[in-house]
């Protein structure tokens, strides 16, 4: 049985593979994380598809059955150009979160953080305004946040006191739940619940997308009925690297990475 | 006459186009961002070079005369690589750097500040030692520093914080020359000093490349005699966000930057 594809441009999108795993543990899984290009964050749309399609295209050659993209960046820019480029089944993480959100929020007030490049799509808003154009949403970039996470700073008082200065705008929104729009940001949840208060909803859209995919290969009849599956990890550069992060995504330990020549 | 070509990961070579206008005013300019890859800081050695080569290459579809490397990364990974490929005078900064940090050292107790790429690599440290081997120098990463310029958090409580934290091996060394290994670094002068003292001496490199440029061009006969020379600037991608940043490391504004499909 084929595997599933996910990719990312970088080592944020193993929170995906994370509940991917759990959720489906009888899949193969192929990832492919851009780390010569990485991040995406703040490159234009038209860049991103463009690094979008190449990265599609070479979890194609793998023969995947569904191609998870596992960032935000790509998911809010790229997704409609993606979906109508293929005719393999492609989930992002947008819509997961964003409904999520909806049914999370209380008082109808919803907060967003993410990249440059994700706020700026305004992607998120979009979604959650079909959803009930009720809820009123706030969202602000942390640009910040993803070399803070990278370079493994996710307590110190300076990350708290950033994370003062971005998110002020949330705080004053009164919002009561919080899409945490970047595949790095979970691992900042500490640090948001101490600026936002202990009762704040953080949404991390991995584990809808697990569901979302699971939903996917159930009604397509194409799930996987093997016992144990097999994940491989490919990117464009830096394997040592990627290993040495991808632990802190993960939960695991991430061996044999493989670099590719070119995507 | 042919212009001359330098190129940069992103906006941070400008600082080397200003001293290079200064010196060289009826020079034209030809200036490569590759906006599109940035960061090179933290990739591998391998990418590095292939993008410098790619890079070099775009800069001779536009005739130059000499290709300057304004970015300390490609300079200290991939400059033998390049200088060995192309027929044309290529200059980087670490020679320069470290013959003007060797000059300016009064104990013998030199510092380099760099990204990831830049210190592993110890280009700055091989080539103090063969100026002078009684040099002892102590070199130290500081992976957020180029996030934090180019966010424009420059004189922040945060940033001062987080420059005590990896300065400190330099404060312990009691190094009183220190060599800003990274083009934005010059804009965190003022932090720099707050940490190491008034009187430490901060080497930026760009001034000592322009010196070595107009010295090449002197020595082969090739130097402009126009009035007023014109700078070009080109980027692979995000012109928009070039133009914003760009005052910021040339101290005036930049316009018609032009984005480049495919280097």
């Amino acid at each position: 049985m084929s595997p599933i594809g996910v990719f990312d441009s970088g080592v944020g999108g193993l929170t995906v593979v994370k509940e991917l795993v759990r959720l489906l543990p009888a899949e193969d899984i192929v990832y492919f994380g851009d780390t010569a290009r990485v991040p995406y964050g703040i490159k234009s749309k038209e860049t991103v598809i463009r690094f979008s399609v190449e990265n599609t295209l070479f979890l194609l050659k793998h023969n995947v059955k569904l191609v998870c993209v596992a960032c935000n960046t790509v998911s809010s820019c790229a997704l409609p150009k993606i979906k109508n480029s293929f005719r393999v089944p492609i989930v992002g993480v947008i819509s997961p979160g964003a409904r999520e959100a909806v049914y999370a929020t209380k008082n109808n007030r919803v907060g967003v953080i993410g990249t440059k490049g994700t706020i700026k799509s305004k992607a998120y808003e979009h979604e959650i305004k079909k959803l009930d154009p009720k809820v009123k949403v706030t969202a602000v970039a942390c640009p910040l946040f993803v070399p803070f996470v990278e370079e493994g700073w996710l307590n110190q008082d300076v990350v708290l006191t950033v994370a003062k200065h971005y998110l002020k705008p949330l705080k004053e929104a009164k919002v009561d739940t919080v899409i945490l729009g970047c595949t790095h940001y979970p691992l900042l949840k500490n640090v948001i619940k101490k600026v936002l208060g202990e009762n704040i909803n953080l949404i991390d859209s991995a584990k809808q997308v697990a569901i979302e995919v699971k939903k996917i290969l159930s009604d397509e009849e194409i799930l996987n009925s093997r016992r144990c599956g097999r994940s491989q990890f490919f990117v464009s550069d830096n394997p040592e690297w990627f290993e040495e992060l991808a632990g802190r995504f993960l939960g695991k330990p991430v061996k044999n990475v493989r670099k590719v020549s070119s995507v």
